[in-house]
């Protein structure tokens, strides 16, 4: 079902993924995004401070991306980033390891200048198989309005 | 040259790219991990709002990620990401589209709790060939100390 403003409030939780993360990917999207050894070069990384190569930060937020895209919360609505505050990359991400997202709707506001819109504030945290946080994040969506108050 | 802490100050500026975004890697980067009409679909972004398709907001950052990682602004310094500050998507990006980042350091503080390391901010403002902003951030990354205060 397709969803619009009025059909979200906060408190909304879902959970998605587990997302698995291989080593192939984390060496593809480092060569393509971030190529610094610690991604790229599983040798270099087995010397270097995290014992293996981890994904680049962008990797995970990516995967995050894809986990909310594969749920489509909001029907075919369209999830039309605005912004994102206070990401945090709280912990490696190595090969193997199995990622969680936890987003729970913490704001909906509808603009004052534009209102056939509003914006979805959504906390984000992002564990893996141990339970460890590895990234949180608050997104901003831009969420178009069924109605327009005022109008007919 | 390899840089530490100590070595980087409020005020320095860099400038990354151009960097040239075709629709094949738009397509190709959406179906990885933003697989949404407007970002893989040419037919149906054209008969849509943008009027093409358009680059995932995540994938603006990632190529901004990859011009830093080219430029070494650090030398063979890890470039470490602890997060991102108000992250804004701000005009759409499109194909043929060239990108080109100001970096500019906002703060560097080092860390009291961990005196070997720090924080340096870095606003940055990614404008396309035309001159319009299409994304800013805050980015926040740890950087080594050359030496600890109070020790030889």
């Amino acid at each position: 079902m397709d969803r619009f403003l009025e059909d979200v409030a906060p408190g909304e939780v879902e959970i998605g993924g587990p997302t698995t993360i291989t080593a192939a990917e984390i060496i593809a999207f480092g060569k393509a995004y971030d190529p610094q050894p610690f991604h790229t070069d599983p040798a270099a990384a087995k010397a270097g401070p995290f014992g293996s190569i981890i994904a680049s930060g962008w990797h995970v937020a990516a995967l995050v991306m894809r986990q909310i895209v594969d749920a489509a919360p909001y029907g075919a609505t369209p999830i039309l980033g605005m912004g994102i505050d206070e990401l945090r990359w709280l912990a490696p991400v190595r090969p193997g390891d199995s990622l969680t997202a936890r987003r729970e709707i913490t704001s909906v506001k509808r603009s004052a200048s534009k209102p056939d819109r509003g914006v979805v504030k959504t906390r984000i945290d992002v564990t893996n198989q141990a339970g460890v946080t590895v990234m949180s994040m608050t997104t901003l969506t831009q969420m178009p309005a069924r109605t327009i108050p005022g109008r007919a």
